[in-house]
Protein backbone atom coordinates (compact mmCIF):
# COMPACT_ATOMS: atom_id res chain seq x y z
CA UNK A 1 0.00 0.00 0.00
CA UNK A 2 2.96 2.20 1.21
CA UNK A 3 4.95 2.63 -2.23
CA UNK A 4 3.89 5.37 -3.88
CA UNK A 5 2.94 7.19 -0.85
CA UNK A 6 3.45 10.69 0.92
CA UNK A 7 4.49 11.07 4.28
CA UNK A 8 1.42 10.44 6.11
CA UNK A 9 0.27 12.75 9.13
CA UNK A 10 -2.76 11.64 11.23
CA UNK A 11 -4.08 14.77 13.05
CA UNK A 12 -6.22 13.04 15.89
CA UNK A 13 -5.26 11.03 19.04
CA UNK A 14 -8.60 8.54 18.48
CA UNK A 15 -6.76 5.05 18.49
CA UNK A 16 -8.98 3.60 16.76
CA UNK A 17 -8.13 5.56 13.69
CA UNK A 18 -4.49 4.68 14.14
CA UNK A 19 -5.56 0.85 14.49
CA UNK A 20 -7.63 0.87 11.55
CA UNK A 21 -4.48 2.53 9.42
CA UNK A 22 -2.24 -0.12 10.63
CA UNK A 23 -4.68 -2.95 9.92
CA UNK A 24 -4.75 -1.72 6.04
CA UNK A 25 -0.70 -1.21 6.11
CA UNK A 26 -0.04 2.54 5.71
CA UNK A 27 2.30 3.81 7.61
CA UNK A 28 1.51 7.23 9.48
CA UNK A 29 2.88 10.07 12.09
CA UNK A 30 0.52 10.82 14.64
CA UNK A 31 -0.19 14.70 15.77
CA UNK A 32 -2.88 15.16 17.98
CA UNK A 33 -4.55 18.94 17.88
CA UNK A 34 -6.61 21.05 19.16
CA UNK A 35 -9.09 22.59 16.43
CA UNK A 36 -12.18 24.01 17.57
CA UNK A 37 -15.09 21.66 17.42
CA UNK A 38 -18.21 24.15 18.05
CA UNK A 39 -20.31 23.99 14.90
CA UNK A 40 -23.42 25.73 13.83
CA UNK A 41 -23.62 23.45 10.85
CA UNK A 42 -26.54 21.19 11.71
CA UNK A 43 -26.38 18.68 8.23
CA UNK A 44 -24.82 15.58 9.29
CA UNK A 45 -22.78 15.41 6.84
CA UNK A 46 -21.56 19.13 6.28
CA UNK A 47 -20.62 19.53 9.99
CA UNK A 48 -18.47 16.13 9.94
CA UNK A 49 -16.48 17.50 6.56
CA UNK A 50 -16.37 20.86 8.33
CA UNK A 51 -14.36 19.61 11.33
CA UNK A 52 -12.02 17.12 9.35
CA UNK A 53 -10.98 20.33 7.12
CA UNK A 54 -10.40 22.23 10.66
CA UNK A 55 -8.60 19.35 11.93
CA UNK A 56 -6.47 18.95 8.74
CA UNK A 57 -5.35 22.25 8.46
CA UNK A 58 -4.95 22.68 12.37
CA UNK A 59 -2.30 19.71 11.83
CA UNK A 60 -1.08 21.34 8.61
CA UNK A 61 -0.10 24.26 10.31
CA UNK A 62 2.39 22.68 12.83
CA UNK A 63 4.31 21.52 10.27
CA UNK A 64 7.64 23.66 9.12
CA UNK A 65 6.91 25.29 5.42
CA UNK A 66 10.27 24.37 4.19
CA UNK A 67 9.48 20.80 5.00
CA UNK A 68 11.37 19.03 1.73
CA UNK A 69 8.98 16.48 1.99
CA UNK A 70 5.53 15.40 0.58
CA UNK A 71 3.37 15.95 3.51
CA UNK A 72 -0.04 14.91 3.93
CA UNK A 73 -2.42 15.11 6.75
CA UNK A 74 -5.94 12.90 7.44
CA UNK A 75 -8.18 15.10 9.62
CA UNK A 76 -11.58 12.87 10.35
CA UNK A 77 -14.91 13.21 12.82
CA UNK A 78 -17.54 10.99 13.35
CA UNK A 79 -21.13 11.91 14.21
CA UNK A 80 -24.29 9.32 14.57
CA UNK A 81 -27.53 11.15 13.45
CA UNK A 82 -31.00 10.05 14.44
CA UNK A 83 -33.68 11.91 12.85
CA UNK A 84 -32.05 14.44 11.61
CA UNK A 85 -30.48 14.81 14.87
CA UNK A 86 -26.74 15.19 15.99
CA UNK A 87 -25.26 12.77 18.40
CA UNK A 88 -21.78 13.40 19.34
CA UNK A 89 -20.21 12.52 22.71
CA UNK A 90 -22.24 11.92 25.77
CA UNK A 91 -21.29 13.98 28.72
CA UNK A 92 -21.94 11.65 31.30
CA UNK A 93 -23.97 8.72 32.30
CA UNK A 94 -27.50 9.99 31.76
CA UNK A 95 -26.57 11.47 28.70
CA UNK A 96 -25.46 8.18 27.17
CA UNK A 97 -28.55 6.53 28.77
CA UNK A 98 -30.47 8.92 26.77
CA UNK A 99 -28.68 8.47 23.44
CA UNK A 100 -28.60 4.92 23.62
CA UNK A 101 -32.17 4.83 24.53
CA UNK A 102 -32.75 6.75 21.65
CA UNK A 103 -31.07 4.60 18.91
CA UNK A 104 -32.29 1.01 20.51
CA UNK A 105 -35.15 -0.55 18.48
CA UNK A 106 -34.18 1.42 15.50
CA UNK A 107 -32.22 2.46 12.49
CA UNK A 108 -29.54 5.49 12.51
CA UNK A 109 -26.64 6.95 10.55
CA UNK A 110 -22.96 7.09 11.06
CA UNK A 111 -21.32 10.02 9.05
CA UNK A 112 -17.43 10.25 8.71
CA UNK A 113 -16.01 13.26 7.40
CA UNK A 114 -12.25 12.90 6.17
CA UNK A 115 -10.17 15.58 4.72
CA UNK A 116 -6.83 15.37 3.08
CA UNK A 117 -4.63 18.35 3.13
CA UNK A 118 -1.32 18.10 0.95
CA UNK A 119 1.65 20.82 0.78
CA UNK A 120 2.14 20.75 -2.51
CA UNK A 121 5.43 21.87 -4.08
CA UNK A 122 4.78 25.60 -4.34
CA UNK A 123 3.77 25.80 -0.88
CA UNK A 124 0.00 25.76 -1.27
CA UNK A 125 -2.20 23.51 0.29
CA UNK A 126 -4.68 21.65 -1.15
CA UNK A 127 -7.54 19.79 0.54
CA UNK A 128 -9.73 17.11 -0.69
CA UNK A 129 -12.84 16.25 1.87
CA UNK A 130 -15.28 14.00 1.92
CA UNK A 131 -17.92 11.84 3.90
CA UNK A 132 -18.96 8.41 4.25
CA UNK A 133 -22.71 7.33 5.55
CA UNK A 134 -23.78 3.92 6.94
CA UNK A 135 -26.95 2.73 8.19
CA UNK A 136 -26.83 1.09 11.63
CA UNK A 137 -30.29 -0.85 13.11
CA UNK A 138 -29.45 -1.22 16.71
CA UNK A 139 -32.07 -4.61 18.44
CA UNK A 140 -34.50 -3.69 20.83
CA UNK A 141 -33.06 -3.21 24.71
CA UNK A 142 -33.93 -2.98 27.66
CA UNK A 143 -33.40 0.00 30.67
CA UNK A 144 -31.18 -2.99 32.31
CA UNK A 145 -29.16 -3.97 29.02
CA UNK A 146 -28.79 -0.06 28.64
CA UNK A 147 -27.21 0.56 32.05
CA UNK A 148 -24.93 -2.74 31.68
CA UNK A 149 -23.53 -1.36 28.59
CA UNK A 150 -22.85 2.16 30.44
CA UNK A 151 -21.12 -0.22 32.98
CA UNK A 152 -18.16 -1.40 30.41
CA UNK A 153 -17.18 1.75 30.15
CA UNK A 154 -17.15 1.77 26.55
CA UNK A 155 -19.91 4.56 25.81
CA UNK A 156 -17.83 7.74 27.18
CA UNK A 157 -15.61 8.57 24.35
CA UNK A 158 -17.31 7.49 21.32
CA UNK A 159 -20.32 9.63 19.53
CA UNK A 160 -23.57 8.13 19.56
CA UNK A 161 -22.53 6.53 22.92
CA UNK A 162 -21.61 3.30 21.75
CA UNK A 163 -18.71 1.14 19.96
CA UNK A 164 -19.86 -0.95 17.28
CA UNK A 165 -16.24 -2.84 17.76
CA UNK A 166 -16.65 -3.70 21.37
CA UNK A 167 -19.69 -5.24 23.24
CA UNK A 168 -22.02 -3.34 21.48
CA UNK A 169 -21.77 -5.71 18.53
CA UNK A 170 -24.11 -7.60 20.62
CA UNK A 171 -27.25 -5.09 20.25
CA UNK A 172 -25.84 -4.68 16.18
CA UNK A 173 -28.66 -6.27 13.95
CA UNK A 174 -26.86 -4.99 10.96
CA UNK A 175 -25.08 -2.43 8.89
CA UNK A 176 -25.65 -0.90 5.04
CA UNK A 177 -22.59 0.95 4.10
CA UNK A 178 -18.40 0.29 5.36
CA UNK A 179 -18.40 -0.87 8.77
CA UNK A 180 -15.15 0.93 9.38
CA UNK A 181 -16.71 4.30 8.64
CA UNK A 182 -18.73 3.47 12.21
CA UNK A 183 -15.40 2.74 13.83
CA UNK A 184 -14.29 6.13 12.65
CA UNK A 185 -12.66 6.39 9.10
CA UNK A 186 -13.99 5.37 6.08
CA UNK A 187 -11.10 2.88 5.30
CA UNK A 188 -11.72 1.74 1.81
CA UNK A 189 -12.47 5.52 0.43
CA UNK A 190 -9.67 6.74 2.24
CA UNK A 191 -7.18 4.32 0.67
CA UNK A 192 -8.56 5.78 -2.78
CA UNK A 193 -8.63 8.81 -2.11
CA UNK A 194 -4.98 8.80 -0.24
CA UNK A 195 -3.43 6.55 -3.23
CA UNK A 196 -5.28 9.18 -5.65
CA UNK A 197 -3.70 11.99 -3.88
CA UNK A 198 -0.46 10.83 -3.66
CA UNK A 199 0.23 10.71 -7.31
CA UNK A 200 -1.08 14.35 -7.78
CA UNK A 201 1.78 16.61 -7.35
CA UNK B 1 -24.56 -11.24 29.29
CA UNK B 2 -23.93 -13.92 31.61
CA UNK B 3 -26.29 -14.15 34.60
CA UNK B 4 -28.71 -16.54 33.00
CA UNK B 5 -26.41 -18.29 30.45
CA UNK B 6 -25.35 -22.06 31.14
CA UNK B 7 -22.12 -23.35 30.38
CA UNK B 8 -21.35 -22.80 26.99
CA UNK B 9 -18.40 -24.52 24.55
CA UNK B 10 -17.70 -22.78 21.81
CA UNK B 11 -16.95 -26.01 19.37
CA UNK B 12 -14.22 -24.82 16.95
CA UNK B 13 -10.77 -23.87 17.03
CA UNK B 14 -11.45 -20.58 15.35
CA UNK B 15 -9.53 -17.73 17.00
CA UNK B 16 -11.85 -15.28 15.56
CA UNK B 17 -15.04 -16.80 17.03
CA UNK B 18 -13.27 -16.80 20.02
CA UNK B 19 -12.54 -13.31 19.79
CA UNK B 20 -16.24 -12.53 19.20
CA UNK B 21 -17.57 -14.27 22.38
CA UNK B 22 -14.91 -12.61 24.30
CA UNK B 23 -15.61 -8.93 22.82
CA UNK B 24 -19.61 -9.28 23.75
CA UNK B 25 -18.49 -10.95 26.92
CA UNK B 26 -19.82 -14.42 27.12
CA UNK B 27 -17.92 -16.76 29.20
CA UNK B 28 -16.99 -20.00 27.04
CA UNK B 29 -14.76 -22.92 26.77
CA UNK B 30 -12.86 -24.03 23.65
CA UNK B 31 -13.27 -27.71 22.28
CA UNK B 32 -12.14 -28.23 18.92
CA UNK B 33 -13.72 -30.60 16.73
CA UNK B 34 -13.12 -33.51 14.08
CA UNK B 35 -16.26 -33.09 12.39
CA UNK B 36 -16.36 -34.67 8.78
CA UNK B 37 -16.40 -31.38 6.46
CA UNK B 38 -17.19 -32.69 3.27
CA UNK B 39 -20.82 -32.06 1.47
CA UNK B 40 -22.80 -32.60 -1.31
CA UNK B 41 -25.55 -29.60 -0.73
CA UNK B 42 -24.78 -27.19 -3.16
CA UNK B 43 -27.25 -24.50 -1.40
CA UNK B 44 -25.03 -22.16 0.89
CA UNK B 45 -27.00 -21.49 3.50
CA UNK B 46 -28.29 -25.36 4.29
CA UNK B 47 -24.34 -26.21 3.94
CA UNK B 48 -23.18 -24.18 6.44
CA UNK B 49 -25.95 -25.31 8.79
CA UNK B 50 -25.76 -28.65 8.36
CA UNK B 51 -21.88 -28.26 8.75
CA UNK B 52 -22.22 -26.32 11.98
CA UNK B 53 -24.93 -29.05 13.24
CA UNK B 54 -22.20 -31.84 12.87
CA UNK B 55 -19.57 -29.90 14.56
CA UNK B 56 -21.98 -29.08 17.28
CA UNK B 57 -23.13 -32.37 18.08
CA UNK B 58 -19.56 -33.98 17.45
CA UNK B 59 -18.38 -31.46 20.37
CA UNK B 60 -21.63 -32.82 22.48
CA UNK B 61 -20.11 -35.92 21.86
CA UNK B 62 -17.55 -35.16 24.04
CA UNK B 63 -19.01 -34.36 26.83
CA UNK B 64 -19.86 -37.23 29.43
CA UNK B 65 -23.65 -37.90 29.40
CA UNK B 66 -23.73 -37.88 33.38
CA UNK B 67 -22.52 -34.11 33.68
CA UNK B 68 -24.81 -32.79 35.85
CA UNK B 69 -23.84 -28.98 33.88
CA UNK B 70 -26.42 -27.47 31.72
CA UNK B 71 -24.11 -27.54 29.27
CA UNK B 72 -24.52 -25.75 25.71
CA UNK B 73 -22.57 -26.28 22.79
CA UNK B 74 -21.87 -23.73 19.74
CA UNK B 75 -21.13 -25.06 16.22
CA UNK B 76 -20.53 -23.05 13.69
CA UNK B 77 -19.31 -22.22 9.79
CA UNK B 78 -18.81 -19.81 6.86
CA UNK B 79 -18.75 -19.95 3.47
CA UNK B 80 -18.45 -16.97 0.79
CA UNK B 81 -20.66 -17.26 -2.10
CA UNK B 82 -20.48 -15.74 -5.38
CA UNK B 83 -23.07 -16.67 -8.17
CA UNK B 84 -24.45 -19.89 -6.99
CA UNK B 85 -21.15 -21.09 -6.00
CA UNK B 86 -19.65 -21.94 -2.68
CA UNK B 87 -15.88 -20.75 -1.72
CA UNK B 88 -14.09 -22.40 1.19
CA UNK B 89 -10.74 -21.98 2.33
CA UNK B 90 -8.25 -21.67 -0.55
CA UNK B 91 -5.79 -25.05 -1.01
CA UNK B 92 -3.26 -22.99 -2.04
CA UNK B 93 -2.10 -19.57 -3.23
CA UNK B 94 -3.16 -19.76 -6.83
CA UNK B 95 -6.65 -20.95 -5.54
CA UNK B 96 -6.73 -17.76 -3.41
CA UNK B 97 -5.87 -15.85 -6.36
CA UNK B 98 -8.80 -17.20 -8.66
CA UNK B 99 -10.72 -17.03 -5.49
CA UNK B 100 -10.01 -13.19 -5.01
CA UNK B 101 -9.94 -12.40 -8.73
CA UNK B 102 -13.72 -13.86 -9.21
CA UNK B 103 -14.54 -11.12 -5.64
CA UNK B 104 -12.92 -8.01 -7.03
CA UNK B 105 -15.33 -5.48 -8.50
CA UNK B 106 -18.50 -7.84 -7.22
CA UNK B 107 -20.39 -8.20 -4.66
CA UNK B 108 -21.04 -11.18 -3.17
CA UNK B 109 -22.71 -13.28 -0.05
CA UNK B 110 -21.35 -14.46 3.48
CA UNK B 111 -23.07 -17.14 4.99
CA UNK B 112 -22.07 -18.28 8.44
CA UNK B 113 -24.20 -21.26 9.99
CA UNK B 114 -24.61 -21.91 13.89
CA UNK B 115 -26.48 -24.65 15.69
CA UNK B 116 -26.83 -24.42 19.95
CA UNK B 117 -27.07 -28.19 21.28
CA UNK B 118 -28.07 -28.15 24.48
CA UNK B 119 -28.38 -31.50 26.32
CA UNK B 120 -31.69 -31.29 28.15
CA UNK B 121 -32.52 -32.60 32.35
CA UNK B 122 -33.33 -35.85 30.65
CA UNK B 123 -30.44 -36.04 28.69
CA UNK B 124 -31.77 -35.56 25.16
CA UNK B 125 -30.24 -33.54 22.89
CA UNK B 126 -32.06 -29.92 21.81
CA UNK B 127 -30.53 -28.30 18.59
CA UNK B 128 -31.50 -24.52 17.61
CA UNK B 129 -29.84 -24.23 14.01
CA UNK B 130 -30.12 -20.87 12.06
CA UNK B 131 -28.07 -18.73 9.71
CA UNK B 132 -26.98 -15.22 8.61
CA UNK B 133 -26.32 -13.94 5.20
CA UNK B 134 -24.81 -10.62 4.77
CA UNK B 135 -23.72 -9.14 1.40
CA UNK B 136 -20.22 -8.01 0.57
CA UNK B 137 -19.26 -5.52 -2.16
CA UNK B 138 -15.31 -5.20 -2.84
CA UNK B 139 -13.89 -2.97 -4.74
CA UNK B 140 -12.03 -3.32 -8.46
CA UNK B 141 -8.31 -4.62 -7.39
CA UNK B 142 -5.23 -4.96 -10.30
CA UNK B 143 -3.65 -8.43 -10.02
CA UNK B 144 -0.43 -6.78 -8.09
CA UNK B 145 -2.88 -5.53 -5.44
CA UNK B 146 -4.53 -9.28 -4.87
CA UNK B 147 -0.64 -10.85 -5.18
CA UNK B 148 0.27 -8.40 -2.90
CA UNK B 149 -2.86 -9.21 -0.34
CA UNK B 150 -2.00 -12.87 -0.65
CA UNK B 151 1.65 -11.90 0.09
CA UNK B 152 0.37 -10.69 3.58
CA UNK B 153 -0.67 -14.60 4.50
CA UNK B 154 -4.15 -13.82 5.56
CA UNK B 155 -6.26 -15.60 2.75
CA UNK B 156 -4.88 -19.19 3.13
CA UNK B 157 -7.41 -20.07 6.71
CA UNK B 158 -10.36 -18.14 5.21
CA UNK B 159 -13.55 -18.91 3.70
CA UNK B 160 -12.85 -16.89 0.37
CA UNK B 161 -9.70 -15.95 0.72
CA UNK B 162 -9.96 -12.99 2.40
CA UNK B 163 -10.44 -11.83 6.33
CA UNK B 164 -12.76 -8.40 6.15
CA UNK B 165 -11.51 -7.89 9.92
CA UNK B 166 -7.60 -7.45 8.29
CA UNK B 167 -6.00 -5.60 5.54
CA UNK B 168 -8.48 -6.57 3.13
CA UNK B 169 -10.91 -3.84 4.73
CA UNK B 170 -8.99 -1.51 2.13
CA UNK B 171 -10.89 -3.06 -0.48
CA UNK B 172 -14.29 -3.45 1.15
CA UNK B 173 -16.74 -0.80 -0.24
CA UNK B 174 -19.61 -2.06 2.27
CA UNK B 175 -21.56 -4.47 3.28
CA UNK B 176 -25.04 -4.80 4.21
CA UNK B 177 -26.14 -7.18 7.17
CA UNK B 178 -23.95 -8.03 10.06
CA UNK B 179 -20.47 -7.16 9.62
CA UNK B 180 -19.63 -9.46 12.76
CA UNK B 181 -21.33 -12.80 10.43
CA UNK B 182 -18.52 -12.19 7.74
CA UNK B 183 -15.47 -12.30 10.15
CA UNK B 184 -17.02 -15.88 11.22
CA UNK B 185 -20.09 -15.72 13.61
CA UNK B 186 -23.73 -13.86 13.88
CA UNK B 187 -22.87 -11.91 16.84
CA UNK B 188 -26.12 -10.11 17.70
CA UNK B 189 -28.50 -13.05 16.71
CA UNK B 190 -26.74 -15.66 18.66
CA UNK B 191 -26.37 -14.08 21.59
CA UNK B 192 -30.38 -13.67 21.25
CA UNK B 193 -30.36 -17.05 20.78
CA UNK B 194 -28.59 -18.01 23.48
CA UNK B 195 -30.19 -16.12 25.89
CA UNK B 196 -33.51 -17.94 24.44
CA UNK B 197 -32.24 -20.94 25.10
CA UNK B 198 -30.41 -20.45 28.07
CA UNK B 199 -34.02 -19.60 29.48
CA UNK B 200 -35.61 -22.89 28.18
CA UNK B 201 -35.19 -25.61 30.76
Amino acid sequence: MSRKMDRIILASASPRRRELLEQVGIPYEVMPVNADETITETNPALAVEELSRRKALEGMKQIPADTHDTVLVIGADTVVAREGQILGKPLDKEEAFAMLNSLQGKKHQVYTGVTLAKRVSDGQIFCDTFHEETLVEVVPMTEEEIWGYIATGEPMDKAGAYGIQGAFAAYIKGIRGDFYNVVGLPVCLTVQKLRALSLKQ
